[in-house]
């Protein structure tokens, strides 16, 4: 996994590029027809790229030399999510997307040899698919530690009852981690919960449904799922780390996710933002008059790269922070990305759409499925609000009232 | 049709009760059903609607009384069209939807007494549905002189050759009223295109699909479709008004029109803001902490609540300009009233979508379906962008360089 | 003074015009040299103009016509006080300038006969000026209750200590009307102060300094005082209404006030816009080429027109809310506009500052004057956070928890 | 003078230690007063403080070691930038203050050994000051070809006419460079003009007022002057380079102007910043609560932190590229953070005054006079709406259409 101990690329700009072409030659033909769906359709065509991505040793560049993967840094690992997220197949096609990218990270870290072997290794090579059930529909989520998903040690085995959703790609996973209270009497409530690994072929378990988000149900990776826990037995083992763990688990899990996440966002703004420069180069107003000529489209064409080179600045100075002092130090730079470039993203997409016309809001081109898809970058991992709210908070603790 | 002549309604509270109710008992439990689909199936149940509302002497509330509607004024429409925007059904069954009611609008003013008998008629008892196809793939909306449709005249007959998309609702109309060069040689842009009426049984007519928009293609009343003309033969009696008369014509339909869309809004803001302040009382972030106390939450209620009030009070004072000077008379504010209002509505949704977290996104609401469908409010009708620069262009001619 | 039961002015429209005309003809030619100061000079030239104001039958518009005034009703002083404010010397030369005009309305409400006799008098005729001591440096003014000024009961006398400040025009004034804590355990913090008169020649009445605010210091009717009270003495027949009734008095005062600011802002707007508007078209980018083909420039123009015209019909629209129902039943109108307003007025002058380039920070126009001095009005009356907090929880009350 | 071939300082981080206490304990404990004026009466002590910069080897930090400095990189003294910004007296104090290090500059680049010896040399030790006068009332500052101002040759000399303003700190320096058209027939506009010094003791120089400008006309080093050239003759060899290179010279000038500015700006930011946290923090709106509890406080701390470390980064990195691949490659990077850091500053000081309340307008903070007298930074060295375009056209020219 990634580890501020590995060595750095001394050719990471040639690696780059070898991303870089990957995904304009292989990936940028077929995702907008992937989007459309149905993706289970047109899996067997992505698991042909997966193999070729192999290849070319570019499969899963979180992981280590040992593990198959490249052995990038943290700070090397941000360029390359950048660039994977410029398609919505980049990340997927690398086996690095979320949430199994987080999963495998966690059973890295925390994980017993048997987890380790049993779920961690298939899923670095990509022969199966994991996810991870934390949000609850009657819970707020800016509050994680409302939980009312509980799991009963009873003997040898953790009994599990419990109503999640959100639950990212579920459909097609072979197992979840359940975020699930085991020691309700704890002092404090972020010691009450646990992660426990569930496969998905448990009887105790039920995919309700691919949840229809902004207009689509989606499937497979590209789909999110309301799924029930009832008396979901699974052996005592399948617990990660420690009872009353999960919270500081989740946490671990969290800080790195911040940075593949807005790497992500920022070569989803580069995708956008090259769309919309090529867009108003197209479009003409009048003979020989293009839309590029306007003012109103260059101030946001202007705006725009200032705040996706802001963005960018901003994230790779965080991970560069987490590298060298660790996820704790970097507290506060990891709240300030989370909405900072959340809103970046949806500012960029937004004026892309503008400049489209009604070519923008159809499902023509990808700026529907971002427009859709990424509303939720204000909301999940903890709203906007939240990270503003905790970022100030730690900031004032360094005034004393006079 | 609605006439500045009408006498005031001098029970107008009432009638707007009678709505009120109708929405709230028969369109609220209903609609989110209705939205996600399929519009066919729900057929029958909304013709029960339209004949309930007829017994109830609701129906098509715009046309005069002797055409079986309430002879209600503009303004006085305005507050009906609020009402009834606040379901996505309202319009609807009540017949007074786009794009039919603009079409009502024109054949009562420019319609020959034939178009009237075969088209109006069956339009205004709610027989049929029509369409209007204006934009084209191929041209930028925001200059409508950029027409490639072209009908020929050969004899007593027009034969249409062109390409348009947005033709909203065409799925299932009976006629479309298209937007065509008649005269290429005009001195002026605004006199080459004329108004032809085309029943959708015509062999040169193909709905080439109903495009995808934001996540879903939908069908019938819920769709925007791309059709083609090819060698589309229709009679000369079909042209509206005389040759060249296209954006005269076009004009007149928008002005009214424009109020008809806002106080639409106005009512979606209302549901959605009332449906923001509900979740934010219900939601628990912990024992006894409502959403509500959060200063944030606050803010978006009281500044959701002043744009929304001004904007009603923008449109209501533009109706009442019109209705006493004359949509003429009326034009700034007309523009005015475009962009500001499209604006508020997006705003106001995208607040009560955060309100709601990871609800807001799915379809478990409305929030997902107003988020999609009236991003195109900020574009349809001309982009805000083209209507600030004629706002600003037109007050700028009443100063003079000094 | 104004009151709803005055007769509505069937020459309303004749009455503005004339308002207009002094304006224009009277105020605008010297109010940018009368800002720069000092003001003392201009003072004889501002008495000659008030007199002409009277001669006219305009001066004191607020009064009653026994009074001396012109019995308009609230909704059409409304509409003369868009026009004043278009200078900054309007409401002074017409004597319903704050706080006088705030003062006026406390005293003939609820002042004494004494009072009346005493001090309300030489008010109405503009012989005297006043103001009005309310908040203290000490304390948030966002938090009205926090008061440490003490009127304290001794015989037929009350003594004043305190500390206030921003108690404005000052400087000049005859009296001023204090708000000080008379009821230290009264039940409710709203029932622990009393607003009592002070004149000013009062030796335990001590004027610190004239408040440099923005640059300058000011004088006399352009100029807000720190004062403090130090075992000042006055009758207690100088106590307005009853003890305790301080804050009841007050929310009596801010109503019309409201009204009288918001209106007063937009005439600022639209003098402001106007400047923007004539200074777009005269100046010259390249020969032939003015600022106003700008497109950035006319979405300013665009926008701002919006928004000043939002603020009017939503002012107008709580004034006759207030005539109609009175201050209570608009109390949640009258929080929108105070923060609506406020924001609208900063965000058009700056736009026209931007648009008049290094021009507009100099003091050679009004705009400077209007960046510095209205930067408060988002502050003042209570900041825009508490009115928009306070407007939400009052629109939540009709929300309950499901 | 800076110079990217200067070695990097090894004890950079001591460095900046020194010039941080060095400004909280010498300039935070007068700077207040001091911009409260007269300045001249604060020139003794700030002489002072001048001479005790020098012993501590800390003046000038952007000469070379041999002219006296500390021989900085562009990069290096970007971080000292940000330190003295935090006070209005930093850059002053150092003798690093514009417009004297963008003479120093070209002096240092382009000046003769003679323009050298008589105007650099006392410059850099601080004996005399100057200023630079280009900017002109008749003629748009965003279109600087526009310019009127001649300088004519004649034999030996130049024979200049012309009116200037915003010449800023002309009162009290010894002289200025002027902006001149010497070429008036070259084929391009930007090879028409040339740069001329002009001592300020030549009487065909009228300094006709120090310009009122936000509420103060200021003096010396804090003025802006209006400036008159009448047939004032300077001997030839003043010319700086060549006739015609104005415009180029004036481009060298403004890259690394650009950084120090922006940082400047940054440096403010931070102070404010701090100023913001510590009154939200001493506020208390009832017993025990503060300032700081309010999410919406939170919410501006919050984004005031992304915005300035956002800031921050750009204009390092910007700096960084002009070090490394000169400012022409930067050219997109100089845009981008002139018009982003200056809007973030506007921002930040909007929002502490808001924090501070009634004292947030006072001149007792230092927020009015940055909120009064940084206003220009959205105007001054080009408009941020002429950098947004120029931005914006530079990208689109990667575009071709389709």
């Amino acid at each position: 996994m990634i580890d501020s101990k590995n060595k750095p690329k001394t050719d990471l700009a040639g690696i780059l590029n070898q991303y870089r072409d990957f995904v304009k030659q292989e990936l940028f033909p077929i995702d907008l027809k992937v989007v459309q769906g149905p993706f289970k359709s047109y899996l067997p065509q992505l698991n042909a790229l997966r193999e070729k991505a192999k290849k070319l040793g570019l499969f899963a560049p979180h992981l280590s030399e040992k593990e198959g993967g490249l052995g990038l840094s943290l700070l090397e690992f941000a360029h390359v999510s950048e660039i994977l997220g410029q398609s919505p197949l980049g990340h997927y096609v690398f086996n690095c997307n979320a949430p199994d990218i987080g999963n495998m990270e966690l059973l890295h870290l925390f994980g017993s040899d048997f987890q380790k072997e049993k779920f961690l290794k298939p899923l670095q090579k990509g022969e199966i698919r994991s996810c991870f059930a934390m949000t609850e529909p009657e819970n707020a989520g800016s509050n994680p530690v409302n939980l009312s998903t509980v799991a009963q040690r009873e003997g040898d085995h953790y009994i599990i009852n419990g109503h999640k959703w959100f639950t990212t790609a579920a459909d097609g996973a072979s197992f979840t981690i359940v975020m699930a209270v085991t020691n309700p009497e704890a002092d404090s409530p972020y010691q009450k919960a646990s992660m426990v690994i569930v496969p998905l072929d448990n009887p105790g378990y039920q995919l309700v449904r691919n949840i229809p988000i902004m207009g689509e149900a989606g499937e497979d990776y590209f789909s999110h799922a309301e799924v029930k826990f009832t008396d979901c037995k699974v052996p005592a083992n399948h617990l990660i780390g420690e009872e009353g763990q999960g919270f500081v688990l989740a946490q671990e899990r969290l800080g790195p996710g911040r940075i593949h996440h807005c790497m992500r966002w920022i070569g989803i703004c580069e995708r956008v933002f090259s769309m919309m420069c090529q867009r108003a180069v197209d479009r003409e107003l009048s003979p020989g008059k293009s839309l590029a000529e306007k003012q109103t489209i260059q101030n946001w064409i202007a705006e725009s790269r200032a705040e996706i080179n802001a963005s960018r600045l901003m994230v790779l100075d965080t991970a560069r922070k987490m590298e060298e002092q660790g996820a704790k130090a970097a507290k506060e730079e990891i709240s300030t990305i989370k909405f900072f470039v959340a809103d970046v993203l949806m500012k960029v997409i937004d004026r892309a759409i503008q400049v489209h016309g009604a070519l923008g809001v159809t499902d023509d081109t990808l700026l529907s499925f971002w427009y859709r898809h990424e509303r939720g970058a204000r909301i999940y991992d903890g709203p906007d609000e939240v990270h503003k709210s905790s970022l100030a908070r730690s900031i004032l603790k360094n005034y004393q009232r006079k």
